[in-house]
C-alpha cells in the first residue's frame, strides 16, 4: 500500500446519484440477491445507493453494506477478490457496524471451498503466484516495507518494531510484553548462547539482531532488502553500542556468504515463494554448521490456496502462506531434521488486535501522513487479518530444525517455559 | 520375526570348511575388497573362514565381522539387504566386538544416499511397500504382535507394556518412569479431562487406554487386530476395574464408529502406509467432534526411504516411517490444523537402550521360547534401531491437530511441563 491514494487506478463515480427504477435496475436488483446467495445469506444486509435495502430472513441484520454508487457494484460482481478491497478504501461500499463482526459474518457464512465474492474478507485468498526473481523481491519489499519507517514506528511495538506474530505467556501481556517473550522463545528455541554466529535472513527493522546481541551475547549478521529498514537497524544498533555485533546487510536472502551456528528467519518465509523453497533450503545448507540448528517462522495455512488479488495487489505483493507440506520443501532435500513446530495463530490473532487498536488511536495522523482511502484499505487489511487467524484460515508456523546427524540439542522443551511464567523477569533480563 | 528358526528358509552350508585357494577363492577375495570399499571403507575387518583378515588402513580395527562360510559372502554379495539379517541370525556371519558400535561404524561410514551392502544396518531402509489392505494389515500385525504376550512382558516396561517410545523428562528416568511420563505426555497434549471420549486406533496392550481412565477419569474405544493384544488389554482393564470405561475392540482402524472428543494413535501410523492416509484423515473427520482434537506419534524420516528388505521380511511386515510432508496427506484433505509436532528421536533412541538391556537380561528364557536365531534377530533389530535414531536416520514425531476453525485450544505448550520436572509426583498421580 505504498501508493498514495491519487494513484490508485480507481476512478470514483461522481455522477448524481441515479435512480432505481427502469430495465437496469431490474438487473442490478438480481445481482444483489445474487450475491447474498453466493455468499450463502449471512446475516448481513445490503443496502445500495437510494436507501433500498436487501436482505434474507426476519431478523434485522448485525451489519450492513453500503453500496453507494452502480459502478461499485459491478465492479464488485465483476471481479470481487480485486475490487471489494479497493470500493471499500475508495469509500465506495462502506460496512456500518462493527468491521471485524462483519468479516467474520461473511467468512463463517461462504462454503470451505473459498473463492467467491468478499472472499478477500474470508482468508486473503486467490490467485497464481508470481515467481520471486530477485529483482522483483526488491521491488515487492520495497512497496511494503519502504511505506515509510515513522508509519510502523507509530502503532509496532515501541523498543524492538516487530512486525511479525508475537507471543503472548498470558492473555493480558501487553504488545511489548509479548514482542519481548517472542524474542526470547525464538532465542531460547534456538538455544542461542554468547558468542554464537548467528545469520537472520529478513530482518525488518533488526530487532531481533538487537535483542539477540544484547540480551544473549550472540553476533548477528542480518540480511534483508529493504533499504530504509537497514538504514533504521544500523543507526539503531549504534544507538544501542552493538554495533560491533551487530551487522546489517542490504542484500537477498539468497547471497548470505559465510557459516553461521544458527540459521533464523521471522516472517520473511511469505515473501519467498514455494518455488524458491528448495533453493532456500540449499542456502541453510551451505550457511549452516554441521553443529548448527535454525528456526523458521511463517504464516502458513492447512491446506494450499493463493492470495487474493486485492491484498497481493495493494498490501503484498508476491507473498503467499505456504501449508506446512509445502514448507518441508525446504528441509527433504538437504536431510535437515524438523524438532519441533508450534502453532501460533491464536497469538497473531492477539497481534493484530493490538496493531488494530493503535492503528486506530493514531489514524488522525496516518490520514495526515497519506490519506483515507490509505487508512481504510490498511483497517481492511488488519481487520480481515484478524479474522482469518481467528477461524483457522491462517496459520502462524514456528518451525526448529538441525541437521539430521546432530544430537546436540535438548530432550525436552521444558527449558522454554522456566522463565515465561514471568513477564516482570522478561522485561529486567 | 513370528516364525521359529526351522521356519526360516535358510539351508546353513554345513559342509566343512573349504580351503581358501584356487580360482574360486581369488575371485572371492576380490568381492570381500568389493564390499569393504562399497561401504566406504569404514574401521572394520572382515575376516573368513579360514582366518585371513581384511580391513584398510594402518591401525587395527576396533570391530571384525566374521563370516563363517562362502555361502554367506556370496549371498550378502547378491543380496545384502535381505541377507545380513539372515546370515547374522543363523549365526553364519558374527560381529566379534560391540554390535552397536559396529552397526554405527558401518552406518556413519556408508554414503548419505543409504542403499548397499548392510544397509539394513544403515537404517533399516529399502524396497517398494506393498498396499495394506484389511486382510494384509491383519496378517502383518499378526505375525509382529501376536507372536507371544509372555515374550514381550520380559522386557518391555511392567506397568502399561508400552511397545513405543518413552518419553525421558530427565535422562536419568528408568523405563517405568519414562513410559508413565510419556502417556502423561500424550495425555496433556491431548487437553484431557475427565468424562472425554476418546478413540484409540492400535493399542498394543492396551495401556494408554488404561492410563487413560484410571488417571483422567476418560472414556475409550481403543482398536487393535492383534487377538492376543486385544485378549489380554480386556483382562486387564477388568483387573484394574474400568472394564466400564475402556473398550477393546478387534477391527481395523478404517472400521471406527460413533463420534469422539479426542482421536489418539500411538505407534500405529507405521503400519498403515502413506497410500492410506488420506483414508485415515477421512475416519479422523468422521470420527473426531467439531471441539475434538487428536494426536498421532510415529516413527518417521526426514526424507522418504523405503523399508530394508530383511526387517520387512522377518520383523515388520507393511512397515513404513513416513516423511513429515508424508503424514501431511492425513490432514490437508480435511482442514486439520497441525498446532505442535515434537520430534522425540533422542527419546527412542534412550527406549530401544533399555529394552536391549532388558533383553539381554533375559536372553536365556527368550532361547528357550524360541531359539538363538531368534535372539540374534532380536538383538540385531534392537541394536540397529538403537543406532538409527541416533544417527538421525528415524525419527519419531508426535503431531497434535484439531479442526481448523476450533480455537478451543492452549495459548501456549507451557502447561505440558507442570510437572514433569518431578518424576516422583508423576508416579503418585
Amino acid at each position: 500500500m505504498s501508493s498514495k491514494g491519487k494513484e490508485l487506478p480507481l476512478d470514483i463515480d461522481t455522477r448524481p446519484i441515479t435512480p432505481t427504477t427502469g430495465a437496469l435496475w431490474a438487473v442490478e436488483k438480481r445481482m444483489v440477491r445474487a450475491l447474498l446467495r453466493a455468499l450463502n445469506d449471512p446475516p448481513i444486509a445490503i443496502r445500495v445507493w437510494d436507501g433500498q435495502t436487501f436482505y434474507r430472513g426476519q431478523s434485522p441484520p448485525e451489519v450492513t453494506l453500503r453500496v453507494r454508487d452502480r459502478r461499485a457494484l459491478w465492479q464488485l460482481t465483476a471481479d470481487p477478490d480485486l475490487y471489494f478491497g479497493d470500493a471499500y478504501s475508495t469509500g465506495r461500499i462502506v460496512v456500518e457496524g462493527d468491521l471485524l463482526n462483519f468479516v467474520q459474518l461473511v467468512s463463517r457464512s461462504l462454503p470451505q471451498s473459498g473463492g467467491g465474492w468478499l472472499s478477500v474478507l474470508r482468508s486473503i485468498t486467490s490467485r497464481a503466484p508470481r515467481t520471486n526473481t530477485l529483482h522483483r523481491s526488491r521491488r515487492n519489499i520495497h512497496h511494503h516495507y519502504d511505506l515509510s519507517n515513522k508509519f510502523y514506528t507509530l502503532w509496532l511495538d515501541s523498543e524492538y518494531l516487530q512486525y511479525t506474530c508475537a507471543y503472548f505467556p498470558t492473555p493480558a501481556a501487553t504488545l511489548e510484553q509479548a514482542q519481548i517473550a517472542k524474542l526470547h522463545h525464538v532465542c531460547r528455541k534456538l538455544g542461542l548462547k554468547p558468542g554464537d554466529e548467528v545469520v537472520e535472513a529478513g530482518c525488518g527493522w533488526g530487532g531481533l539482531g538487537l535483542f539477540m546481541a544484547k540480551h544473549y551475547g550472540a553476533n548477528v549478521r542480518a540480511y534483508n532488502i529493504s533499504h530504509e529498514q537497514i538504514v533504521f537497524a544500523t543507526n539503531r544498533a549504534k544507538d544501542m553500542g552493538v554495533e560491533d555485533r551487530v551487522v546489517y546487510i542490504e542484500d537477498d536472502y539468497r547471497n548470505i556468504s559465510g557459516t553461521y551456528d544458527k540459521f533464523v528467519s521471522v516472517g520473511m518465509l511469505e515473501h519467498v515463494g514455494v518455488a524458491n523453497y528448495k533453493s532456500l533450503g540449499h542456502v541453510i545448507h551451505r550457511c549452516l554448521r554441521e553443529s548448527g540448528c535454525g528456526l523458521i517462522h511463517s504464516i502458513g495455512r492447512n491446506r494450499p490456496r493463493l492470495m487474493n488479488a486485492w491484498i497481493e495487489k495493494r498490501i503484498f505483493p508476491g507473498a503467499y502462506p505456504p501449508t506446512l507440506k509445502e514448507m518441508t520443501e525446504i528441509f527433504e532435500g538437504h536431510d535437515f531434521s524438523i524438532l519441533d513446530v508450534e502453532n501460533l495463530r491464536l497469538h497473531y490473532a492477539k497481534t493484530l488486535e493490538h496493531w488494530l487498536e493503535r492503528f486506530n488511536a493514531v489514524e488522525g495522523r496516518v490520514r495526515e501522513m497519506f490519506d483515507e482511502r490509505f487508512v481504510k484499505a490498511w483497517r481492511l487489511y488488519l481487520t480481515g487479518s484478524i479474522s482469518a487467524f481467528l477461524l483457522g484460515e491462517l496459520q502462524l508456523f514456528q518451525i526448529v530444525f538441525n541437521r539430521g546427524a546432530n544430537n546436540e540439542f535438548p530432550l525436552t522443551r521444558e527449558h522454554l517455559y522456566q522463565t515465561h511464567s514471568s513477564l516482570n523477569e522478561l522485561h529486567s533480563k
